[in-house]
């Protein structure tokens, strides 16, 4: 089920400035038997990426409420998105803001459960946006490039790497790296997603934020993804197309720890 | 009236690719009585900026079918905007794609009919994003942030430069530069949309495409500005909050010939 502003329709204006330009933020979550989970982070970044757009987040209960109508049995998947609504045309924002909340659920994607993945670097370099960085804003479409540069199935994410080779995030998650025994994780501060999951790990185990060339992924001793629906993963392979060469990394233990400290 | 997919109906279904990630293309041109003006420029324009992103163009006679049943008496603008449709959860590129194609007119704008703007320098900086430089997308987000900068209804465009401080493009315009008596216009290989405005006037009028850095505002004997909407305005005054003087431009007379060269 789709709710769009509490009512029960898969619809949204075609002039929904969502659409139109991705001016908007989103939020996905995974809940069990409706209960979101870690809502208390997400509903707080949801609020901060909103205000980072100059919108106000609706009430927390409200959203509350929405996700437990259209909750799916079990372990499932909730999205939240939050859009600047309908508006004059051309790109100035409205005076006065009629917010498009939409709150829809959608079964756990069977590969979930996976916590071994093969993983690619991708060819897309991340635009240094320093406005946008951390926001989980609409505007994507540097995702679905890197997305689309792979088919095989068997590849399950892609590292991405800003313009200046910094190594950012993955496509649908926040990337940690064990070197020299030390756990650390990029700075988001010219792109990426800074993700509830990332946060809520820095919070639970020492880890440095710091800045991260691609070429000290050879020098890794693992790598792990985080993500809000599939927890903590570890890289077991990394194919690269281009300077790094192909590694495939043991199972250190460490994924097994961060994802307790997680939890 | 808006028509999606040709269904005469102001809807999108909420889970529609180009509000999830701004996954999509779109055009603003003039019509004229339901007649689109440089018609033949913006279906070719929409064309290359689908397949950039992997999507196939509906027919021109479609769209023009389709332009001619929304068309308003006439000047009114019209809008096309074609996204990536309904896929399933996440990045990945549905293999087969069912577009969503959206077509809607809008009475001009009241101000269009201005030549000379009051124009500010942005404080924003555009991300260099070579793989979507030039294209016209749904990730407008900077526009708008851009936009937001102000509310005085005096100020009509502002000037936007990338993060290295190279002039790129207005928020909804093409620059052209007047400098030693030559026009120049700024490369649009990193950010920017490539208007066609721009382009009909780069093939009318001798015109160098260069790096001009925004320092060299101050250097400019003219500024104008091209939209397919509103033709060639020139910037009678320039604001700028940071490093560049408020300037003043007399008219040299450049500006009613480039709009002949335009029509």
């Amino acid at each position: 089920m789709t709710l769009v502003n509490g009512v029960a329709i898969d619809a949204v204006a075609a002039a929904d400035r969502g659409l139109a330009y991705g001016d908007g933020v989103f939020r996905t979550l995974r809940t069990q038997d409706g209960a979101p989970l870690w809502w208390d982070d997400h509903y707080a970044k949801l609020a901060v990426d909103a205000a980072a757009l100059g919108l106000v987040c609706p009430e927390k209960n409200l959203l509350e409420a929405e996700l437990q109508r259209v909750a799916l049995p079990g372990d499932a998947v909730a999205k939240i998105i939050l859009t600047r609504g309908v508006g004059a045309r051309g790109y100035a924002p409205p005076a006065e803001v009629n917010l498009t909340r939409i709150v829809a659920a959608s079964p756990l994607p069977g590969h979930a459960g996976a916590t071994e993945l093969r993983v690619r670097v991708c060819r897309l370099r991340l635009a240094r946006q320093p406005r946008l960085a951390g926001i989980k804003h609409l505007n994507r479409l540097e995702n679905v490039l890197a997305r689309a540069e792979w088919s095989d199935p068997a590849i399950a994410e892609g590292l991405l790497a800003d313009a200046d080779g910094l190594l950012v995030c993955a496509v649908s998650a926040n990337v940690f790296l064990l070197q020299g025994g030390e756990l650390l994780t990029p700075e988001l501060d010219h792109c990426g997603v800074a993700g509830v999951a990332r946060a809520r790990l820095l919070a639970a185990v020492p880890c440095r934020v710091a800045r991260v060339s691609l070429a000290e992924l050879a020098r890794a001793e693992e790598i792990f993804l985080s993500n809000s629906v599939t927890g903590v993963r570890r890289v077991a392979e990394l194919d690269s197309e281009d300077t790094l060469p192909r590694r495939v990394f043991p199972d250190t233990g460490w994924r097994a720890r961060l994802a307790a400290a997680l939890a």
